[in-house]
């Protein structure tokens, strides 16, 4: 196992906000287990996905829709733009855009805020609390 | 104070281009004072600021024309290419993307380039010297 | 020399991506040599490249017909997602987008997805396969 640097922590935390675009876009809801605490909390506006379980029925409920996900011509583009380490806690601060007709001529639907708090676990950082805002 | 490293003061710096980006659409005119050196200048196209108080200050002329910054829809979107450092002053070149009516139906308004020289000082990396130029 | 660390390899490997970039909109096509194994092969879609002369080749080909590079008014916007160093091999998945009408009204032409596999080389991190996906 290699030692904690800050510098380190900063790789793998930016790391996990990529991996979370990701895995959203082409991965499993089941995936978001590698991405998010037991007990995270996921707001999007007036709305709140309360600990793991919602978050993944709620991925699994879009996939559904055919609002993302492999098959929808839609893609996150999410860039971090800084990451606070404290310890065994962190904050990242990243913009995403969320595109549409990928396949086609890319659209820009959303573009918003995602503002993280961070958790070291024994399997590695995790997302404690997301909060995404539109605009 | 966490030991110098060369992967640390890259993720300094990548952190402090971000905050630059998120500081000009969220911030304050005087949050600038926090990203540049007293003596930096910011050239664009023919026109350069010289001196923190002139970015200040054109950062305030901007808000106050409704050109950038909170309330007026737009998101500076800015991806860090490369960092080169050495010893206490560093070179970065980022592209940005600036994006106007965020809240609606997002649409690059400029697309262009920051070159930056960064300089080591007793409050961290600061960026000694902007060039942004279009297209 | 500095010592390896896998935040330093995190943050060289995030440089050649983004310098990668950079070269296709700025550099020459000799400057793929310094990005490039000299084995590498670039796959894309059906159509793969074999070894950096096929890759130099191409991207000679592609300034030649105007597709990118300087005067194009086009740039590639690339976003690294995710890095895994193993060693002296890593992974890195990112994704990319190519823009067109840089200098007047910007737009994404292609949204796709780099999956790159590096190797540390005597003259540092190298691309030794990418495959490029669209969509």
């Amino acid at each position: 196992m290699p030692e904690a640097s800050p510098a380190h922590d900063h790789a793998l935390i930016r790391d996990l906000v990529g991996r979370a675009a990701h895995l959203a876009d082409e991965g499993t809801p089941d995936d978001y287990r590698t991405l998010y605490t037991h007990d995270a909390t996921w707001t999007f506006g007036a709305s709140t996905q309360n600990g793991i379980e919602e978050i993944v029925a709620s991925a699994r409920q879009r996939r559904a829709e055919g609002i993302s996900g492999p098959e929808t011509a839609t893609r996150h583009l999410v860039v971090p733009l800084h990451v606070t380490v404290d310890g065994d806690t962190a904050d990242a601060v990243s913009y995403f855009l969320f595109f549409g007709d990928t396949t086609s001529a890319p659209v820009v639907r959303v573009f918003g805020v995602y503002t993280d708090e961070l958790t070291r676990t024994p399997e590695g950082w995790r997302i404690h609390r997301r909060v995404s805002r539109v605009g």
